[in-house]
């Protein structure tokens, strides 16, 4: 729980505290759930008081949406900026499956909260996250539907394709350790390749 | 939550009071996760004392082995039954992958707890599941390599191959609702299709 580990997880958020609280939650959240946890206990993770917590955030569900948003946030990013490049859909496809696969599993606890935590946020945070899904979704069937247009790609059912594309990405959050003794990158590229035959690439 | 549900899901638990439970339990631990549910709420969800839990099962993690034991045994028991099968490899991967969407979408509230409660067991109960899970994976492994070796199949790790299908289907549990418009049995059919290419497939 270092200062440089938060900053790389959340470059835009400020001040440091707050940073510092952020991490100190998803480590809770992850190892006892959401619900079992406490906004004492995340402050003492945290090693600062109860008080100091609830200058920087409202309520235990603003902290979850604050994780949750950003990792929306960081995701849809890294889908779009790909998306739209000027580029074969094949190989914005590829990319786009790295750089997804590679977040997953770079920052598998962070993205733990950020994918199996949903359900606790409340009404209106939860459409705001919701959105954000839908426009990350949007895009790979986007992407694909261009590929299949252009004779790259050939899908059966494009929804299904595009959910089992981005499927494949989330669940390395689920399993992916350090321990498995492959980088992020290795799986991301091998994972690439994968995507790219499920969806009938040409040669 | 009714007798003929818990029948279906654990066919093998006696008494119904026992299913009872652990029905209960999955829908507790499925809406507020495991370390926030307590042995008094499962026992008044399941509309019993808590004394009269105690009876079936000595403790929450009790409960909880019970549903991840039996969630896993049935997964690798449909694995391990087509898996042995005089069958081309391309057919039998086809047949265990629309068993495996199948049942993590038919019964996702269950599946969620098998798959994402596994860091909550206690250590001796975590390594019998564990177990399970290698065995599962080994089977998977197993059918892909005789499918390379006879030239049906083509894959570039053999171990990533294995696991990114068994993924594909776990993540079916996190995302399928009945609202999605699609049965269990055609997302199953899809996915067979969507595996058989990402693993090469000859035609």
């Amino acid at each position: 729980m270092t200062i440089s580990l938060s900053a790389e997880l959340w470059p835009d958020v400020q001040p440091e505290a707050a940073r510092r609280l952020m991490l100190a939650a998803v480590e809770s959240f992850a190892s006892r759930g959401y619900h079992a946890t406490t906004t004492r206990d995340i402050a003492a993770a945290a090693g600062m008081s109860p008080a100091a917590l609830y200058v920087h955030f409202p309520s235990k569900a603003a902290l979850l949406f604050a994780i949750s948003k950003s990792g929306h946030e960081q995701t849809l990013t890294l889908v779009e900026s790909v998306a739209k490049r000027d580029e074969p859909a094949k190989e914005r496809i590829r990319k786009i499956v790295e750089d997804f696969v590679s977040w997953h599993a770079r920052r598998h606890t962070v993205a733990r909260v950020v994918q199996y935590e949903l359900q606790a946020l409340p009404e209106q945070e939860y459409a705001v996250v919701a959105d954000l899904r839908r426009r990350i979704e949007q895009h790979m069937r986007e992407v694909i539907a261009e590929g299949v247009e252009q004779g790259e790609l050939s899908v059966g059912d494009l929804r299904t394709a595009a959910r089992a594309v981005l499927s494949l990405g989330v669940d390395v959050a689920r399993w992916y350790s350090d321990r498995i003794g492959k980088t992020p990158k290795a799986l991301a590229k091998e994972y690439g390749e994968l995507v790219l035959r499920m969806l009938g690439a040409t040669a």
